[in-house]
């Protein structure tokens, strides 16, 4: 059955804990301290702590006995400390001490643990999972979140989907019918349907997706008649000044969406726990300054952070957590985006296997 | 190890999930209404809701991007509408709109659900589960559940067991044993002992089991000694009505059970949902009019409704969800209407395989 | 990455649910009664009931139709009768009658289910899971188990991990490190590190560890200095009489510690349920007799049954819970016990491997 866009199914080549050679959100600064954090990323089990010089990234497993060092503890400055033999790590994660065999022991400076470069900027603590060295921070993490105090809110969710449902959709068509009903667009001249155009970004990284036409309020389908039939409340013509994103969302690699509204940015981060299990970054941020910075945060308080960043959110959630993404599929004009987001994903994914298979 | 009968071992041989060109009950007719109701039958999901005309089945899995379609409503007469996107069906399976692409979209009439027939008789619904056209209703579904008003009572409970356990009990002798303690049969002269007969059926569809001898209320076996020992109550002498079945019940395909009680029609109906889980289908019917039924049903609401319907069937289930089904087992002369049975049963499935790699 | 002592990881060459020519604790005697008692061991269900001989074990499956027979009851001297059909076993696991096919079955003298050899001393239960014959008890339960009065405590605990991690621990030099705060070790000079030394037993069935070398209380280390760095408590010079093992620990076939303490000898018994899950019996025991063994039972009850079989114990079980016990290992000079350990295990599961193909 091929209506629409044909296209040949990609979903089993991509990769389904995602791409490695990229930075990623881990947290928010203030979650990780002198107390070691474990947190699994990527199917990669990683313990974060934080020195006096910043926060370090260690794979969370001693390579003695396979104990994770996060059930152990900072025993001397710039240290890790395994809790079952004593193996004890710096933050280069060279072992500078096995605490169980004394100081003639022959291990120190022989054994050595993966670490993972770390960078915090803005109250947010980033992750590069790759193998090779990494890129500037920057080649990936959206100039919004970098710059200084521009962050407003950052929530962090943990969905029981895979990461590649979690991202998909928010450069479709689906606002005009999964989330016609909440507050969010309560009050907005929703079209009754759109038309989506997608357009591969310059540097191959990421997809522009933007609504190329939109249906009016109210149309008249073939079969059904009137659609939507009652939306008294909307012919208020009131409208919230936040609502509607301005017709363009990007997709990104590994594994973001970015949308601009009209007083704040939004970004999705899906960072890959397992293949069944994802956690979810959504930031709010803006580039304005002053007096319109103020505006732009107290208008995220009073009406995005409730109306966006938790019903919306929570609709999402609860579509994706139903959803069988690998059921058989039937791809449409409207899901375009999708269609070359997932090129693009496939193709970097091949990249890093070839690379990976190279050395 | 062979003794008494010996049987080559067919339980590999037979449909985990179940036959599929068959009738099943559904669930109740109160069960079903405007909001969709989605039931796993069989390892399908399907989506079930109620029109003027009737109840309908349809697959639920928008075939768009495999979203639940028992997760969105009914927005226009006769429809179903996905969640995700809205896509919308009639109850043929038929796209009739893809709210979200406009009244232009392509995809109307190129896009179809498969559905399931659906029969709603004496307030109960039945779904027809095969690939084929369905067959009359009165093929699968015993004439006592389909007269008018003859059901008395319906009960629908979840095992945590294969169905192939939870139906092969009540062809076997173990009523003598392990339903010795139950009310039900507390008064009863309860053989000591029985011997099984089993007979296909002429239509092939079944086996009929009866009690062939039945041991006294005790008997002497070797080693043991007088067995039951003490039952001072049976020797009251007192009987209820509907206490022991006639001495025929019958194995039908695709998974019931019938029994013929003096007062009382009785069905089990055992619907795969998975390989580990089955729906049990209880049904108590009666086949007489005027006072007599009033006294049939008076009789099932005193007695019958807790000491058989509810006791000896928590008792089965609680032996099913323990038994090890696939050990080794050492079939005997009281399993004779069990070999029969698979001996049937793995026909059938072999034939519905054939078909489905034909065709 | 190959540091001090190499050795080629046998980890995948052991038994991961345990060898099965040997005799292990099912359980305390006054936890089996008439009332039959079903109990995983080493992944098989086995049913143990006691009758005026003593308590037998049975496999808990009816050969008739996989239903467990610890489901079922006593309902004659020195048999168990199925749940299902009353098919009812001696002691001897022949069949002696089938209550449902009455006195003339053929069953009887015909089926049988397997035995299992129970010995009960000293108010334990031990089972011998071989297919062999059995040995003498005493060719494998330590002699400290055995003499009439001499286990003072048995705890048994059930532990969320494979038997190969749980059993391990006790010959290496964990101590120094995990156990360091317990109350145990608080008034104990404590080595700060250990030296261990291993050989393998002259019968061939077990390794003796213990430790050839002690650090000071305090010892420098390059890198980190001074460790352990506090521990005024420590100075105090208080010692239990009971804290510190004297140096000498053995691991023994099929799955045991030994340890002597100055008061108390303890045996870690570690009992495979399936792959994941282990059954874990620790006794404390005392040799001593009159005022001495007095003087041991209050010294265990006022100090070691809290400090040393609950703290302790209760730190290694969370330990080894989150150990990933296949992850890659680094052993070193303190895992000599260890290395040994394995060797001594494989070669005997090889050995049991052989003999089953053999016959």
């Amino acid at each position: 059955m091929s209506v629409g866009i044909s296209a040949s199914d990609l979903r089993h080549a991509l990769p389904a804990l995602g791409l490695r050679e990229f930075w990623y959100p881990a947290g928010r600064s203030k979650e990780f301290g002198r107390r070691p954090v474990g947190r699994k990323l990527l199917g990669a089990d990683i313990v974060f702590l934080r020195e006096p010089g910043g926060v370090h990234a260690l794979s969370d497993r001693c390579p003695h006995r396979g104990m994770p060092l996060s059930c152990g503890d900072r025993r001397f400055e710039g240290t890790i400390t395994c809790p079952y033999h004593g193996w004890t790590f710096n933050m280069h994660g060279e072992c500078v001490a096995a605490l169980n065999e004394g100081p003639e022991s022959p291990i120190p400076g022989k054994v050595r643990v993966r670490t993972y470069p770390v960078e915090e900027r803005n109250g947010v603590v980033w992750v590069f999972m790759g193998d090779g060295p990494p890129k500037p921070l920057s080649d990936d993490v959206p100039e919004e979140l970098l710059a200084g105090r521009s962050i407003i809110d950052l929530r962090v969710a943990v969905w029981k989907c895979g990461w590649l449902p979690a991202i998909e959709n928010l450069v479709d068509s689906h606002d005009v019918i999964a989330h016609r009903t909440s507050a969010f667009y309560l009050f907005r001249k929703l079209p009754s349907w759109v038309k989506v155009g997608a357009t591969e970004t310059a540097d191959g990284k990421g997809v522009d997706v933007r609504y190329e036409a939109m249906g009016p309020v109210h149309d008249i389908y073939p079969n059904i008649g009137r659609w939507p039939r009652r939306s008294w409340y909307r012919r208020l013509g009131m409208s919230s000044p936040n609502s509607g994103h301005q017709g363009l969302s990007q997709l990104r690699l590994p594994s973001l969406v970015r949308a601009a509204f009209p007083r704040m940015n939004y970004v999705r981060w899906t960072v890959p726990i397992d293949e069944k299990t994802v956690r979810v970054f959504l930031f709010a941020s803006t580039n304005a300054t002053g007096l319109a910075a103020l505006r732009n945060r107290l208008s995220y308080w009073l009406w995005m952070s409730w109306s966006f960043m938790t019903q919306i959110l929570n609709q999402d959630q609860r579509l994706f957590e139903g959803q069988d993404y690998f059921a058989p599929e039937q791809l449409s004009q409207t899901d375009v985006g999708i269609i070359k987001w997932r090129r693009v994903l496939a193709a970097c994914a091949q990249r890093e296997a070839q690379q990976r298979a190279n050395g």
